[in-house]
């Protein structure tokens, strides 16, 4: 199986805590800390979890707290409502394996209110963040077709959710490249392409999606939405839409759903089978670790999603504390609720700081030469490409270590910043990159991009 | 793949849903509602959650009520600690993919007190209830060896968890009897059996104890723990042992680990692999809706730990607060601390209220004719054998159905009382049964009861 961040024969992974360790044994560096400009984890660095999410749970925990006057009414209703949808009135109880069912409603509720098109609360399944529901979606696909091992189309780069669960399940991972010098597009020659080479090996099955894009930071154009949509048509694949980032949305951009934009596009499109992923990991909650998300499942046959609750149920049912951190997100204080003007400020801080570190990012490396980053729009990250000297090329070939790798590993060394290289991501060959996310305050993340532009220069001048 | 219990082409789920609709339509039944005499979730009927846990949650979600002083000093401390654990001291963060490592040293700490065994805390992963834990375990044996595939043996009776898992790997299931006429005992004859008819046509390469069992309600004793032993270690066999209801002990009976008695049977035994699965959702805390877990991997190379590590990490990593849950369990609160009364009360309330519905249970199928039923000793449910006329037997068969699932439809059909047929754990041939659990209050127990022998004999009768 292929390494992952958080794991430790991961190179990068390895060499930080060695780092780590020496620094607390007392050993001269030219830094004194390893700077993660990696996570993607905003309350790991810092970010306060909004108020009322956290006092809805608070109550959802101990309920007799509710008798207590510093909690808002509206906050009262949600844990209230969210109570009464468990059974015998507790988050201590198993929900129903797709979730409690009032907050499927909700999910619901607000998906219509997102898109102006029907939500039917049935095929909503309530999961353990965003990647459960993907690691059973492309379980589900699993099946040999005349022999033919399923096919799953990812854009490159991608985030390794993707191309990990593929090779635990044994199937075919079909890259099809996005194109940097389009803000990172889909465009239906390439994705042809990629059929056409994986059709002779596999049967493709499903496109991955990811909107906004992770590692890449772009939003998709209405017009890449609709062609993707229309190569899913033609080729009889489901959708996997990732998009967990929608609420990221940053640069005057607009999110625009899968589910709509099927919708929109009328029959034969809008019969296209899709699975849309997200959860309250990312946007401005970022409650990453109470791990609450759903998944959309549209146009499938009723018979299909019935075998994927029947899969979901050997688990029993998501946490019923990230059920409840998916209500406050999906029904969050409105106008004249006593919350909503403390929420709203929260809500509209966290974004504000986060547009203005996306631009700082993008605008720091690409003031540095042989650097170029397209404009974060949306998610947390740049996925920046390095021009990599061919000397350094060489040296890292010889050392059996991808350029983009060797490049991460030297600046980690020389400075303490840690980046994602671009290999993890996977990228198109003879590219170098590396993921840089925005998540880290202004002030570090100022720090961080002086330290890679004195090191890209030095490195630029090592091997000239 | 196998029905689940919470799968609604399941015909007791699917009779249930529609008698439930009957009755809200105002039909005319001999029953006016329909009792779940097999849910086996404490919280889900009833039971309340413990005080010092729900208040430690209810902290570490809003920590801004620590200076609250109607929290106990101890309930501060321990939020305190799960909180210092957390990056940037939030639990909206990651954690590690194994889990917060102060939690991981608690469990280890606490496994330690219980066994008086070193437990070493990179050897515990923290999971999503102790399903993630099993499936995570099963999906790391899934390779064939020398064309073969790997099998699992099972307990049968088994929890239907093992064998949704084992087919849905597509791995060879191997059902061992437990005898029932010995306390639902393995004995080593009959593992030799089917380890023997087994290696015909797969590898074995795990055996699944649960103990204390479900749904067979036994506990294992030492002697029976020592032959499991010996005959893993005989066919290098890795051990899963699910010890989930380790804390549900009544009778004056004793549990004993596996961990605990591979160590002490020495060598060559205490080198024998096994995995023991734990969590939240049973004995006193009852937390399922939270979905804490861990899983202890014991005597395996640190190359397969970081394997299995590996695979844990690409769904990040378990719920805070579940595993926030899991530090309560294994640090409760001392003699001494503020506390502890109110907690030493709750528990042991919970535990002697348990014991005497588990007594209550065994003693009344026990005085039903044809129905003889092995003491409840542990966990949270008997499972009785009936006799069924053969003419039962044989109208079950005409309608295509295993005659145990004939058997709980009529009960459900004639009054409302749902228990789950023996079908869904599986039985020895030419055996019936039903899993009954002991977690409706007393009241409804004595009228459950008295329904079934109700039922019973008028069944008896009729199929004379």
């Amino acid at each position: 199986m292929k390494a992952t961040k958080h794991d430790t024969s991961y190179p990068m992974v390895y060499r930080a805590a060695a780092l780590e360790k020496e620094l607390r044994e007392g050993a001269k560096k030219p830094f004194t800390e390893i700077i993660k400009a990696n996570v993607n984890d905003a309350q790991a660095v810092g970010q306060s979890p909004i108020t009322f999410v956290r006092q809805v749970l608070s109550l959802v925990v101990l309920p007799e707290l509710s008798n207590d006057s510093r909690f808002p009414e509206d906050v009262k209703k949600r844990a209230k409502e969210i109570l009464d949808g468990c059974k015998s009135g507790s988050v201590g109880a198993y929900s129903e394996s797709t979730g409690i069912e009032v907050i499927c409603k909700q999910v619901a509720k607000y998906l219509e209110l997102r898109d102006g098109v029907p939500s039917n609360w049935a095929n909503i399944i309530l999961t353990m963040g965003s990647s459960e529901g993907v690691q059973y979606l492309l379980s589900a696909m699993n099946e040999k077709v005349e022999g033919k091992k399923p096919g799953i189309m990812i854009p490159i780069p991608e985030h390794p959710l993707y191309s990990a669960c593929i090779s635990e399940f044994g199937m075919e991972q079909v890259g099809y490249y996005l194109k940097e010098e389009k803000s990172w597009s889909p465009e239906t020659e390439e994705l042809e392409r990629a059929y056409r080479e994986a059709a002779k090996i596999c049967r493709p099955r499903a496109i991955v999606v990811i909107n906004p894009g992770n590692p890449t930071g772009e939003i998709l154009k209405r017009r890449n939405i609709m062609n993707v949509i229309k190569f899913a048509h033609k080729h009889n694949l489901f959708i996997l839409a990732d998009e967990v980032y929608q609420d990221n949305i940053y640069e005057g951009s607009k999110f625009y759903s899968f589910k709509k934009t099927i919708a929109q596009m009328g029959s034969p499109f809008s019969e296209v089978e899709l699975a849309s992923f997200m959860s309250c990991s990312k946007g401005y909650m970022n409650e990453s670790g109470l791990k609450g998300g759903y998944v959309e499942v549209v146009n499938t046959d009723p018979q299909v999603i019935s075998m994927l609750v029947k899969s979901f149920s050997v688990r029993l049912c998501s946490g019923t504390d990230g059920q409840a951190a998916l209500y406050c997100m999906t029904n969050p204080p409105q106008p004249g609720e006593p919350s909503y003007e403390q929420f709203k400020s929260e809500k509209e801080g966290i974004f504000k700081s986060m547009a203005a570190r996306a631009k700082m990012v993008s605008d720091g490396l690409n003031g540095i030469p042989g650097i170029s980053c397209n404009a974060v729009q949306g998610a947390m990250c740049a996925f920046p490409q390095v021009k990599i000297p061919e000397k350094a090329v060489a040296k890292a070939k010889s050392d059996n270590k991808c350029p983009s790798t060797f490049y991460a590993l030297q600046l980690l060394e020389k400075t303490g910043v840690y980046v994602d290289p671009g290999s993890f991501f996977s990228q198109k060959p003879g590219t170098y990159h590396f993921r840089i996310t925005i998540l880290s305050d202004y002030d570090k993340l100022k720090f961080i991009l002086k330290k890679i532009k004195e090191f890209h220069l030095k490195f630029l001048e090592e091997y000239k």
